[in-house]
C-alpha cells in the first residue's frame, strides 16, 4: 500500500493468503479486532471440499459447495477480498508479491493456502490421473467419468463392440473411499437405466491402498467396516498394492497390471508450493515447520496454519490436514493477533480432537468420535449431522439440502453435466490474439 | 447400423441430429410410434436456453438449466442417446457421418441442430465480443462479467486507481435486452456491498441497437415500455447505432467510439453450419428452404424444424426462432412419419402463434399475447408462468424454483463462480501429450 493509504487507515494490516477453511475463519474471527484485513485468493470463491467428491461423481453442482468469497466476508467492514495469486512473501520486508507484479505489505501475515495434489515426484502421472483437490479438478474428475460412459455407449452402438467400463482409484484414504463408492453408486444405481449399448452397472470399480488396509487414520475395525459398506457397492478394495506406473488405459502395480478406462488419484498431498519459497524450513509434504503458537520461526508476526503448515501433536505425529484443524488454528492466531496488539504474548495452539469421519456412498459411512466407533447408516446421518451444521455458513446450504433430499428421493443426479472443455478452449484459443477487454 | 443390428430391430431408424427443444419433442413425440430413435447431440446435456441469460449473470448455476439428455429421455425404451457430432449427412445414402469416422444410417432424418452465435462475416470479434448460445458461451460471459470486477477491485486497491467499469452488450433483440437488464441489475443491487475499492453500482451498462428501435418483434409501444424499463435499472439505450468495429475495450460505432471493460455479442445468429453442408438451398442465415411439411426439397424423408429452418409464415416473414416454433415443427414431422409408416402423406407445418415474452430484470418484463401487450410486473409474472411450464419437463425444477424464491428474498446470487479456465487448460495443455484413458 502506497504511504497515503497509511494515512486514511492506520490501522494494523493482516494479511490472509487463502480463503479455505483456515483463512476464512481467520478473517472472520478478526472481524471485531481493531485491524484491517486483506483476503487473498486465487479463485472468486470457497470451496467446501468435503462435498468435492460429489461433483466430481454429478451428485452436486459446483456452485452448491462453492461460495463467493466477497460474499461470504461481504459483511465485514474491516475486510477486504483481493482475487489474486501470492508469487512469493518477503518476511523481513513484511511483503507479499503478487502475480502480476502488484504488492501487497502487511504488519501480520496467515499463510492459509492449502495443500494441493502430489504425484511424489510422477508428475507424468497427473494428466493421466486426475486428483480432487478444488472445483476445477473435480469437473475435470466429472467430465471423464461420464465421457467414458458416452464413448462406450457410442462403441457399442455405432461399432457393436464395447470394452468392459473399469475404474481405479488410488489411494484408500478419505477421498479415496468417498470418490470410488460414489462412482460406484452412479455406475450401478443412478444412470444404469439410461443406456441402450452398454450396461453401466457391470462397470468395475477397484480401490488400490499402497498400505496394509484403508482409511489407517482410523481404528483398525471401522476400517474393515468400510472394506464391507465398499463390497456392499461393488467396489473391490486392493491393498498392499503400490503403483509403479500409470499411462492412459493401464494402472501398472508391482505384481500386476490393471486394464481401466478412467484413473482417479488420491494418493497424496503437499502443501501449495508458495511454502517452499518462503525460505524457512519445511517438511518432505512441503508444510512449514511452525513454533507451537504457528509462527515461522523467527517471524514472530507470520502464522502458517492448516495443510501449509507442520506441527505435531502429543503423541509425536503430524496434526491431520482436516478442516477442523485448520479452523482451530485460525482462532488461536486471530486470538494471537488481538493479544499482539495489547501487548500479550501469543497463544500457543492446542488441537481439541473431536473425530473423523468418511461416506462410502449415499447412505454409508464410518465415524470415529472419541472412543465411539460408528459404522452404516448411523454414521451417516451423524456424517450428515456435521455437514448440515458446518454448511450453517453456506447461504445456500437450503439448495443443497433440497438437492440431497431430492436425490435422496429419487435416486437421481442433478449435476450430470459435461460442459465441454474443448469448446471453452476454442474461445479461449481464439481470444489468446486479442487480451479479454477486461484486462 | 450394421445388417445384423437390422435383424434384431426392423422398425424403420429415426435419427434426430441436436436435443433442443425441437429435437426432443421430436423424440418425445415419436415415443409411441413404431420406430426406432437415435438422438444426437455433441453435449450430453438439453440447454434451457430461455435462461441462459441468468447463468451468464450469475443468477443460476448450469446445472439448473441444463440437464442429461440420457436422463431427459431414458424412460423411452425406443431411443437411444449417443454424444456425438455430426460431420455431415448423405441425403441419397440415408447416412449421417460422425466425427471420428463412424456412420449412422436412417429411414427418417430430422435435422435439429438449431442456431449458433454469427458475426456477419466478422468473425475476429468473436473473441472479443462473446455470444450467448450455449452453456459454455454462458460460462465465458459469466467469468468475462465477474472478473472485470475482480480486476477494478484489484487495480483500485493495490495501485489506488480506477477507470470505471463499464460493459456494452450489442444487439437489441430479446437475449440483448435481458443480458443487459441482468447485467445492471448484478452490478447495481446484488455485488454493490461486496466490494471496497470500487462502487460496483457506478457501472455503466449500454445497450446497443442498429435499428431504430429495440426488439422490433414486438409492437411499437412495448419497445418504448422496454426502454423506460432498461432505464429504471440503468441501462443507456442507443438505436440507430451500428457498430463497425470491435476490439479488446473499444466497441467502434459509425459516428462514435465506445470505451468499454465488457462486450457482449447478441446481434445475430445463423444455422448450424451443418445444413451448409447438406448440398440443399439455405437461405443467408443457412437456414434450409423447407417445403411445407418441413421436408428437404427432394428428400420427403429428411425434414428440418427450429431454427435450421426456413419456412415463411401467412405474412410472408420468416418463421421466428423461438421454441415454440421448433416444438410445433417437432410434433408435426413425428405425425408425419407416424403418418407414413400407415401410407398417409406428410402432414403440412401450420404455426399457432401464441405471443412472445421478454424480461428486463428481476420483475420486470414484456408480453405481446395476441393483442395484449403487457408490461412491469403483471408481464414479469406471466414470463414466469410461462417458464415454470415449460420447466415441468425438467426434474429439478423444484431447485430451479427454490433459488429463484430465495434470490428474489434476498436480492442475493447463488453461482457467482468463476471455474478458471485456466487451471483446467493448464491440465488439458499435460493431458494433450497423454490421451485420457477413456478414449
Amino acid at each position: 500500500m502506497s504511504p497515503d493509504a497509511k494515512k486514511v487507515d492506520d490501522r494494523p494490516h493482516v494479511v490472509v493468503l487463502g480463503a479455505g477453511f483456515g483463512g476464512l475463519t481467520a478473517a472472520k474471527a478478526l472481524a471485531s479486532v481493531p485491524v484491517r484485513v486483506t483476503v487473498l485468493d486465487r479463485t472468486n470463491h470457497h470451496t467446501f471440499q468435503p462435498l468435492l467428491y460429489q461433483v466430481a461423481t454429478a451428485g452436486l453442482s459446483a456452485s452448491e459447495i462453492a461460495q463467493p468469497i466477497r460474499g461470504i466476508l461481504g459483511a465485514h467492514r474491516n475486510t477486504t477480498v483481493l482475487m489474486a495469486e501470492a508469487s512469493g512473501v518477503d518476511l523481513d520486508a513484511r511483503r507479499v508479491h503478487l502475480v502480476g507484479g502488484d504488492s501487497v505489505d502487511w504488519d501480520y501475515l496467515i499463510v492459509a493456502c492449502g495443500a494441493e495434489t502430489s504425484y511424489f515426484g510422477h508428475d507424468d502421472w497427473r494428466s493421466v490421473a486426475p486428483g480432487l483437490k478444488s472445483v476445477e479438478d473435480a469437473l475435470v474428475i466429472r467430465e471423464r467419468v461420464l465421457e467414458a460412459f458416452e464413448h462406450a455407449e457410442n462403441e457399442a452402438v455405432t461399432e457393436h463392440r464395447g470394452d468392459p467400463l473399469s475404474f481405479v482409484v488410488i489411494g484408500g484414504g478419505p477421498t479415496g473411499v468417498e470418490l470410488a463408492g460414489a462412482v460406484a453408486e452412479l455406475a450401478k444405481r443412478v444412470i444404469q437405466r439410461d443406456f441402450r449399448g452398454i450396461d453401466p452397472s457391470k462397470a468395475r470399480v477397484r480401490l488400490i491402498e499402497a498400505g496394509p488396509r484403508i482409511l489407517p487414520s482410523f481404528a483398525p475395525d471401522l476400517s474393515e467396516r468400510a472394506v464391507a459398506q465398499l463390497g456392499q457397492l461393488g467396489v473391490e478394495v486392493l491393498t498392499g498394492a503400490r503403483v509403479t506406473g500409470i499411462e492412459p488405459g493401464i494402472v501398472q502395480l508391482e505384481h500386476d497390471r490393471i486394464e481401466c478406462s478412467v484413473v482417479l488419484w488420491a494418493a497424496g498431498v503437499a502443501a501449495n508450493p508458495l511454502t517452499s519459497r518462503l525460505g524457512v524450513a519445511v517438511d518432505r509434504g512441503g508444510r512449514v515447520l511452525v513454533e507451537r503458537d504457528l509462527s515461522i520461526p523467527g517471524h514472530p508476526r507470520a502464522f502458517v496454519i492448516g495443510d501449509a503448515a507442520r506441527l505435531d501433536g502429543p503423541d509425536g505425529k503430524p496434526l491431520p490436514g482436516l478442516s477442523p484443524v485448520a479452523m482451530q488454528q485460525a482462532r488461536t492466531v486471530a486470538k494471537s493477533i488481538r493479544g499482539a496488539l495489547e501487548g500479550k504474548p501469543a497463544v500457543v495452539f492446542s488441537y481439541v480432537d473431536k473425530g473423523q469421519l468418511a461416506t462410502i456412498g449415499r447412505v454409508r459411512a464410518i465415524a470415529q468420535l472419541a472412543r465411539v466407533h460408528l459404522s452404516g447408516f448411523v454414521a451417516w446421518m451423524t456424517w450428515l449431522l456435521v455437514h448440515i451444521f458446518y454448511l450453517i455458513g453456506f447461504k445456500n446450504r437450503i439448495v443443497v439440502m433440497v438437492v440431497w433430499a431430492w436425490s435422496y428421493l429419487t435416486y437421481r443426479r442433478g449435476s450430470r453435466l459435461i460442459v465441454s472443455r474443448r469448446s471453452i478452449e476454442d474461445v479461449e484459443r481464439t481470444a489468446a490474439s486479442a487480451e479479454p477487454s477486461a484486462r
